[in-house]
């Protein structure tokens, strides 16, 4: 897998074109348009296993709606670097989805499938829950 | 740090806004539009040390353009997940960076300063290495 990510030549915003088209930005955070780079890797261990959860409830199909996940990283208060330092992952869901449907979908995704808790978990290890709220 | 990451309710695409308004976006890369999970990785990998490159050659007065980054990473051919195993960057830069401030300055940013790559390399461990191309 390649990428190539280049200044944009404004103040410190860097963007990444991917081998598909698409644009990937960043910023400094307080810029508030694009993201931190940070943010970008907490985001996307996030988006990675709501994508496995995503496929696992809509195969078992099961009606649901409002799927998302709340990451909570912790990181150090002071100095540089600042890595996270380990993750909370707390999924949602509204729907007739059993809780037990949720959990294995939930741990199958963290565990066994997510490509990106995969390569931080050595870092940064991952827990995680599921909570169902009323129905679809 | 805290963020959440929803399902669109289209296909596969997820999307996250940072308490700073900023909206960073995730489907399957094929779809081509948004760049999948493991490419943000990647490229936050990238992102993270090009800005802090960025810092030092600023700080040191250099004239430089066309600064960026090439991001390798190995992973498994076939299976689940698919993490990444081993992150090669190569910076270059073009301008009348000598070679020894540049070699500097991407050794602190990769291994000082990083935080995401400081996450990541417990579970891929990263390579650099800096090239200079001509006047700014």
């Amino acid at each position: 897998m390649r990428l190539t990510v280049a200044h944009t030549g404004q103040g410190s915003a860097m963007e990444c074109v991917t081998p598909q088209g698409a644009r990937i930005a960043f910023d400094e955070a307080d810029a508030g348009t694009t993201g931190s780079p940070v943010q970008h890797l907490l985001a996307s261990i996030g988006a990675c296993a709501l994508m496995d959860v995503e496929t696992i409830l809509r195969k078992k199909r099961l009606a649901f709606s409002d799927l998302r996940v709340e990451c909570v990283a912790q990181r150090p208060d002071e100095g540089n670097p600042k890595p996270l330092q380990s993750v909370r992952l707390v999924f949602h869901v509204r729907g007739d989805v059993p809780q037990k449907a949720m959990d294995d979908a939930v741990r199958l995704s963290v565990e066994r499938y997510c490509s990106v808790g995969e390569t931080v978990r050595n870092g940064a290890p991952i827990a995680y829950e599921a909570r169902i709220e009323g129905s679809a």
